[in-house]
């Protein structure tokens, strides 16, 4: 049974992971790269993975068979249980519970070489559609408290393999740095009697600097304090807490506007490893007045160093404004 | 002059760097090793840095000229600028203020091959005086907030260069990780009227599974919490807020068990890419009671993925009890 564990001076939370367990050996040598060989995300190898949660599947095929566009399936190696209880124990000055919690990895395609930006926003409407669902079946649960959809793509982003993929790691507390964006929302909100994100979003379109594109319902930004290059945020136009109620008129615009921004990325700096994320509300629902969904993505370009890992501040040599004015102005065509 | 710039809602400070100002084109190819080639470090080669703010040198030799042991330079692509005023400034709801701080480079050895693990306790004892005076000295500028010392080693820990070196950069602000120690170390000596550093010296010398090490003055111990596999952190046994207020005595024994934690530390897992941070109090001296100065030392062996960046949750695959058991039982003979 995985763990979690409470470090005392800051709250931040560890996981640590049985499932994964490495030993000393296991880090003499460390690969650079993606492993290739026979692939379990690959159609025809549904064996390969433990049975599938969801699947848009094609009439008449068969669970766990060929014939699905976008499958769910439970992380073979998963970092967080579903079965057990929580068991809060202390440890002298120490607190710790049972890594319980679901951890699903979405296929997002049966072909091997076909990456996300590469799909047709139809498709990946289907993406985000298994998203919602996934995202709404887990909420019934009521021993977990967040839900987090992300992908990792590119070895150095954290990808284990080359399969075109994103994860859902639901976790039994809120994690630290959704409460830190809470409390700063909730904080402006209680100044200002507005949503922080609708602020943003009305600023940047005045602005323009920053902004990458928009569409009816979405707009894409650089960041103002940008963590890395080319860092873009997508954030609903209208005040929003939730991804899972996105509406069935706002899927299609998402599909489009996520499509072109990570086009626009891997233009402008030749196809980088990235990481996108997901912020929504926690499961109870929290903050409905003053958080607002968006996805951060982030481009793995540049290292993180001492000083980002002891101070919290990062260092960033691409001015956000220079970074949004390249991505819009190249041409797609 | 580079740009501090806020979050809004997080509150956390990036720096746009314009001295390290990096296009596009910049990021197509990311290399994955440091470069070869003449390096400005080595002795002889004085004049490929900025002058020299203080160096430990031989008698009677000259300032810029070989025959140093430690040599502090500032940094010829500084983070940020001593020159200057903070001018701090809205535009709409984001805030930001010019790069004002230093940067620091310590020039550990006049040696190129010599890493710091494998220099002697008494060359270590020189690095770590140099840092404090140039803590001491850097206090006396009332615009500095905080002082961070950190070392990235390898590659993959940031380093821009192979010559064994240290950095100092001083911040006009307290950074946010710092922030949040302080806070967090508050709380408790509220609660409890003592230092949670002193009770986690004292919880982790009587329980003993994660003590890597021990003498007179310090411990090492892998954090119950730890975030990566193998990271230590090295802490004055006695309450001591400030590192650089270190005493005479203090100081051979922490060059002794920073040597042996670094040594053990590249026997584990094979010479690792690594960061460390001293965590000291903020310039103005705030928390005396409750913080307590202590180095955190991180292996780069694991990668940061998505779900970190999302949550700041981590992921440790090595239980810190394994870890510390195998540190503690290495013969270094």
């Amino acid at each position: 049974m995985p763990e979690l564990r409470k470090d005392p001076i800051v709250g931040r939370w560890v996981i640590i992971s049985t499932e994964r367990s490495r030993r000393p050996m296991d880090y003499r040598q460390i690969p650079q790269e993606l492993p290739e060989g026979p692939c379990p995300f690959c159609a025809g190898n549904e064996a390969a993975t433990p049975p599938e949660i969801l699947a848009y599947r094609q009439p008449g095929t068969a669970a766990n068979t060929p014939g699905w566009e976008v499958r769910v399936i439970p992380n073979k190696f998963p970092t967080l249980m579903v079965e057990g209880q929580l068991d809060r124990t202390g440890e002298g000055l120490y607190d710790k519970m049972n890594g319980i919690g679901a951890h699903e990895v979405i296929i997002e395609t049966p072909e091997h070489q076909r990456e996300l930006a590469d799909q047709d926003p139809g498709h990946i409407q289907k993406v985000l559609s298994a998203f919602v669902a996934r995202m709404q079946d887990l909420k019934r649960d009521l021993r977990l408290q967040y839900l987090m959809v992300f992908k990792n793509h590119g070895y150095r982003a954290g990808a284990s393999l080359k399969h075109s993929h994103s994860q859902l790691i639901a976790t039994p507390i809120v994690p630290k740095a959704i409460k830190e964006e809470m409390y700063g929302a909730r904080d402006y909100y209680n100044y200002k009697e507005r949503c922080i994100f609708c602020d943003i979003v009305r600023q940047e379109l005045d602005d323009r600097r920053r902004l990458v594109m928009e569409n009816k319902g979405f707009i894409c930004i650089v960041p103002f304090a940008a963590r890395f290059p080319f860092e873009t945020w997508i954030l609903p136009k209208g005040h929003s807490p939730s991804f899972e109620e996105i509406s069935a008129e706002q899927l299609p615009q998402l599909a489009a506007i996520l499509k072109e921004t990570l086009q626009r990325m891997n233009l402008s700096i030749n196809q980088p490893p990235y990481n996108f994320v997901i912020h929504t509300t926690p499961c109870n629902q929290n903050g409905l007045e003053w958080f607002h969904w968006h996805i951060e993505i982030m481009p793995r370009i540049t290292r993180v160093a001492g000083f980002e890992r002891g101070t919290g501040f990062y260092i960033n040599p691409t001015p956000p404004e220079e970074a949004a004015k390249y991505m819009r102005e190249l041409s797609l065509t």
